[in-house]
Parts: structure tokens; C-alpha cells; sequence
């Protein structure tokens, strides 16, 4: 960026562009550079790394955000990244990218599902500092006043130059006051997973149908994962980056296709 | 699973029940092992790791399998694999997850997006041994002949006590005749960048609407990667898990949040 010039922070969510915690998130940091704003129109949870290629998406100007420049978008959190990318800012380059604050964790492998982390992901994949924000609470009314101080924090961090390159910070608040908050904690993903339910019910025309739900299981008894932290007060940031290759299994694999 | 019984291969993949990649799938493996194919009624490319949180689920029994059982589902990937482990099969779990044949390639940063390779990677996140497959060729009437000795081969590798755990392997074709293509090559993810473009048009009303394209960019010049194993005429198998933690960025974030 320009010396002159303010910080260009592009920030999204997965929870539409009139979740309060888009809101709160934009009244954080609003002072700490050009905000623009692109969201969702509806909410777009567990919309994973999804990209619209069989659907045209629609784009219009957000009468939620006052002067700030904002756009709700029909496609997903990905999609937002990119038409910000490509048509609303075209040759200016976000200097950050901010996606949240989530209402609901995504530590652990609920980074896989989060169209949060997706869209903070998306900007990593295109050489910006990305940054996603999740509290530990589902409410549509949560009270995100505890993330200030460190959302600012991790945002002025963030705007240094020493951010590591192609990675997306994964930060995830404990649902905690601020008083009973004990600091940061860089972590590891936690080995965990998802022990799905579906609830099976029938329509009135006596269809089935499903609802799916489930419970989270940690199986990470190791303190530097994220679940720990977050069990132990502290808001948690693990470093993501999207090369999947398990290169740890290379050799075993390697061996399994020896000709 | 009983040494009695066959294998029970779960199937899915993204571009819907009724494609030809999976029917050729289907076809590639279906002496060896006891098969359930579950995939989504409707094209879903592009869907990434998404699932179905807001919506409810259909899942009717499908009509064009004969005597297998096939069920489709209104859902993602994602979203099959996990109906089909929980209602379907039950307390069967499945010993092999198959996706694909996928109608174009899903090889480096394409696997962050692919429908497919998200209904692998959520069968290793079961531990169940998992593999993506797909073809680098778009058509919806691609012929998928020359995959079949290497499906099959990879299949029988894989039911083998030696599949690294929670890992799901990302095989790409190359789009060759049989007789060119040179072998299998184990690889890592090559980096590379997706330079997408938007068309903006106006519909009948004259508001604007996007369709989203773009062009793939190979940005890794290495000779162990899958884009090269691909332009040389090999079929790329990348391991793949779901630990997201950049570990090498871990001490840099560190020093970026130092008290």
C-alpha cells in the first residue's frame, strides 16, 4: 500500500451480510483502514470452500453499512473473495482480508466446513494476509464486545509486514468476558471429529426427509492444540495454509504403488 | 471387515448420480466388493467441503443402478457420505470410500474446491481408507475407459491392510489414450493459482448478474508435483489429509503475538 494511504481490508462472513457478527467485526477495526465490505446475502454456514459454477450470482450495494462501501452477494463466502477481487476493487490489492466474526467455533476440523475460514483461506490463496474470527457461541444475538481488544490486536499484527505468506490465521474466541479472557495462544489444529446425527422425519405427505445435526468429540489429548486453549480461557490462532499433500505419507503410499 | 465377506465400498462423487464418471466407476470395481453408491441427485461441483446445515435432506432409492444399491441424494458430497455412513450403512462401516470419476481435473489447489475430492477427504476424516478420483477432461461424455486397469489397481492397493490412516488419496487421469499413458506417479500438490475472471451481463431487466470462469495457473516449476506428473502422462496420486495447521509459520505467528 502507500505510505499515504490507509490499510484496504476486504471483510466477509458465512453468516450474511446482516449477522451481527459481520457488524461488530467492521465497528472493531473500522478506524484501522478502507473498509470494503462484501457478504452473503443469506447465511452460508457450513458452505465449506464452495465456489458457484452452475448459478449466475448477483451483486448489490448494501443499504446496511451507512458510507461504508458494502455489497451483498447471492453466491458464497469464496465467491464474495473473488468478486471482490476481480470487480469491485479490480487493480487494488486488499492489504487484508477479514472474515467473521463467525457466530459458532471453527477450531478444530470445523475449519474444513467453515465458509468463514474458507473466505480467509480464499485470500491466503491469492498471497493476502487473511484473517477468520469465530466465537465459541451460536447465538444469533451473541455478545461479541469480548473480541474487541483482541481483534484489534490480531488486525494490527496482521497489517505489519511480517506475515507469514499464503497462510490464514484461524482465531477462534472462547465465550468468555473479557475480564475472564487469559490472552493469546498460537495453536495446532486439534485432532477431533464430528459424530454426526440426522433426524429422520417425515413430511406431511409422508416423505422422508433429514435434518442433520451432531456432537463434537476432541480426541487431541496434546496442550498446544486449539481446543486446549480455548478450554483453558484463551482466544486461539492456528496458521493455516492450503497444501494438502500429507507428506508424511508419501513413502508409505510410494511403497503401496512400487511397480 | 469378516474375512468371508467382500469389502463394502461406499461410492459418491459430485457431479451427480446420473453421470457417467461414477456409472464408469461403478462399473471399474464392482466384482471387487460389496457396493453402495450414494451421491447427489444434481450436479454439485465446486461445492468444496459443504454441507447442509439449513436446509433438510431427501434421500430416495436411485433407478438407474439395477440391482445395486444406490440411493440419491438432495445434499453434497459431503453431505452423501455422512448419510450414507449414518443411516444407510449404520453399523457397517464401510472399508473403502470411492469418489468420482470426476468430469475434469481436480489436481493441485483444485482439490480446496472439488465436491469429489471433499467426499474423500470427509471418509478419512472417518478413518476409513478414501480416494478421489478424476479425469482431466470437462465433457460430460468423456470416455473414461482408459482410467479402468488404474481405478482397479488402486483399489485393490488400497483395501490392503497398508492405506496411511486418516489420509485420502487425490488420483488425477491425465486425458490420453491408454496405450500413453506412462504410469503412476506418488506426488505432492503442486502451488499454483486459479486467475478467475467474472462476465457481468445484464439480464432482460438490465440489472447485472456475473457468471464466475477463470484459467488455472501452475506456479511450480518442481518435478514431483501432480501438474507435472499430469503433463508427462503419468496418473498423480497426492495423499491427502486435513490438518490445516502451517506448521512452518508456526514460530513466525508466534513472534507476531509475543506479549
Amino acid at each position: 500500500m502507500n505510505e499515504i494511504e490507509k490499510p484496504l481490508i476486504l471483510i466477509s462472513n458465512d453468516d450474511g451480510i446482516n449477522a451481527k457478527g459481520i457488524k461488530s467485526l467492521v465497528d472493531f477495526v473500522k478506524d484501522l483502514g478502507e473498509i470494503v465490505v462484501v457478504a452473503p446475502s443469506f447465511p452460508q454456514s457450513g458452505m465449506g470452500h464452495a465456489i458457484t459454477i452452475h448459478e449466475h450470482i448477483r451483486l448489490d450495494r448494501s443499504l446496511s453499512y451507512g458510507d461504508l462501501e458494502a455489497y451483498e452477494c447471492s453466491g458464497t463466502p469464496v465467491d464474495c473473495v473473488k468478486l471482490a477481487k476481480h470487480f469491485i476493487l479490480k487493480d487494488r490489492k486488499p492489504d487484508l482480508v477479514l472474515s467473521g466474526i463467525n457466530h459458532g467455533s471453527n477450531s478444530s476440523v470445523s475449519v474444513i466446513y467453515s465458509g468463514t475460514m474458507s473466505a480467509a483461506i480464499e485470500g491466503a490463496m491469492e498471497g493476502i494476509p487473511s484473517v477468520g474470527f469465530s466465537l465459541c457461541n451460536y447465538d444469533h444475538d451473541a455478545d461479541f464486545e469480548a473480541c474487541r481488544p483482541f481483534v484489534r490486536k490480531v488486525v494490527e499484527a496482521s497489517l505489519k509486514d511480517n506475515f507469514p505468506s499464503h497462510t490464514a490465521l484461524n482465531v477462534n474466541f472462547p465465550n468468555l468476558n473479557l475480564e475472564n479472557i487469559k490472552g493469546i495462544k498460537v495453536c495446532r489444529q486439534a485432532r477431533a471429529r464430528w459424530q454426526e446425527e440426522f433426524e429422520n422425519r417425515k413430511d406431511p405427505r409422508g416423505r422422508d426427509y433429514f435434518w442433520l445435526s451432531g456432537n463434537f468429540t476432541n480426541l487431541d489429548a496434546g496442550d498446544d492444540t486449539d481446543e486446549a486453549a480455548l478450554a483453558n480461557g484463551f482466544v486461539s490462532i492456528v496458521p493455516c495454509h492450503f497444501d494438502l499433500t500429507a507428506y508424511a505419507s508419501l513413502a508409505k503410499v510410494n511403497e503401496m504403488f512400487r511397480q
